[in-house]
């Protein structure tokens, strides 16, 4: 079986188009890092139906992990708990150990900003009303606990939508998880440049580079309109043997690059951008 | 009856986080611009059952439009159209006035280039093979036509993922379409920037705003963890009434903002960034 990974972006600022959706493809790029593959993302509003649908959907398609983001918050638009809840067909009851840690971050806050008591008020006890059965996971850097349900062979984990707060519960608990699963999957990927030949004349190219080399996967990316001719091919693979997997790549990049200046075309390598 | 629109966007890309799904982000701030609502964004691989699957749900759900990116290229992985001819159960066929756009596309290009004639290989009439009963829409900076198909009450309108090519076609064919649905409905949104009050003590405080309020939609954006305390809100109203949208939109900001002044907080406005 294959180890697929789906998400599920909770926030009505993603459908209107007031921020991108760098969370799901920072998610993207460290699931796919760790030797996994993202199948779905789905971007739904702060509606707890939405939401509950949503994430049914995801859990009948069977994925090994479920990761949402967005909605975990103290304010009445943090939606995803209750949602979550509805689809699993449970309920929100008060976890006390979701309570401690919300608690314990209170505590030193008011140490660290020499304030007086932070009082615990019904919206910050909001965020320890947890779906029946799950457990938080310790937000390092934040308030709301990230939370984790199983259900069936998926691990459906919550986290929240500030991307600092996202980053750091995925970082120090769920990269283990999807490691665990992953085993010594690795993801390798280089792109190159290619100038001076139109996507349409690098189609049948990379028909026949990908028929001789079944393993790697080429896409090509064209960077303006067909007219410029200017093209980022990008070659991936998955494997759990680094040196097998960069031979296939160098061997694909070989024969790609000359087929490409047979054509008259120029190529150079693209610097991948390092993740934040 | 809403005036729902659902996105489906198509590439890998998208989902080993290679790039932000900006194209979505586009889209949904143009069509909330418009008027209408994005209910929901998918993002599938370059994957016929993916694609033909994500676009049958999507037509379950009877929204108005349902715009598609990605995947209408000449390369063997663009596979959006045969994707959505899976979900119409039609097939794919030779649409003479998408071959004859390719064609007229290529004839400029052989005559700003100053190259001999392009050949129509098959990688390059694969572009003009649409699911049958649809029809293309003319693309002014590419060569890929967007497609458009009606399903009961749905307009399906599949998009190059090329950003210039995509937002060139939607500004000329689709704005208009949509538009014409939205009718006078408008979307009006402001922004405050404000210091001082951590999340959870805003959270009642919206509570009462929006009870008092029904109109108007307030949205808490916590900038960083709830310990520094700034929080960017959000508020946002559709109507086709610009004056009354602007009162309401008025006397809510006013009674937010005194609200968080008694609290001891800040607030100030904060600038939209202008829409590319």
């Amino acid at each position: 079986m294959e180890n697929l990974v789906e998400l599920v972006c909770v926030g009505n600022e993603l459908l209107i188009g007031k921020i991108a959706n760098t969370n799901a493809q920072w998610l993207s790029k460290r699931v796919t890092t760790l030797g996994l593959r993202v199948k779905r993302i789905t971007v739904v509003s702060d509606d707890v139906p939405e939401i509950a649908a949503s994430v049914r959907e995801s859990l009948q398609r069977k994925p090994a992990f479920i990761v949402t983001t967005g909605g975990l918050g103290p304010t009445f638009d943090d939606k995803t708990l209750e949602g979550v809840a509805a689809a699993l067909s449970s309920e929100l009851e008060l976890n006390d150990e979701a309570l401690k840690m919300i608690e314990e971050t209170y505590e030193r806050y008011v140490a660290e900003c020499r304030i007086e008591k932070v009082e615990l008020t019904p919206h910050r006890v909001k965020m320890a009303k947890l779906p029946k059965g799950t457990r938080p996971i310790r937000n390092p850097v934040g308030t709301a606990p990230g939370v984790l349900a199983e259900h069936m062979a998926t691990r459906l984990i919550m986290l929240p939508g500030v991307p600092a707060e996202m980053k750091a519960i995925f970082d120090e608990s769920v990269a283990p998880l999807v490691q665990k699963v992953a085993g010594n999957l690795m993801f390798f990927e280089v792109s190159i440049d290619v100038r001076g030949v139109p996507e349409s004349e690098l189609a049948p190219l990379i028909d026949q580079v990908m028929h001789d080399n079944p393993y790697v996967y080429i896409k090509s990316h064209p960077k303006m309109s067909e007219r410029v001719s200017h093209i980022e091919l990008h070659l991936s693979t998955t494997s759990d043997d680094a040196v097998l997997a960069h031979q296939r790549m160098s061997k694909t990049l070989v024969q790609i690059s000359e087929m490409i200046l047979k054509k008259g075309g120029k190529t150079k390598p693209v610097e991948t951008a390092p993740s934040s």
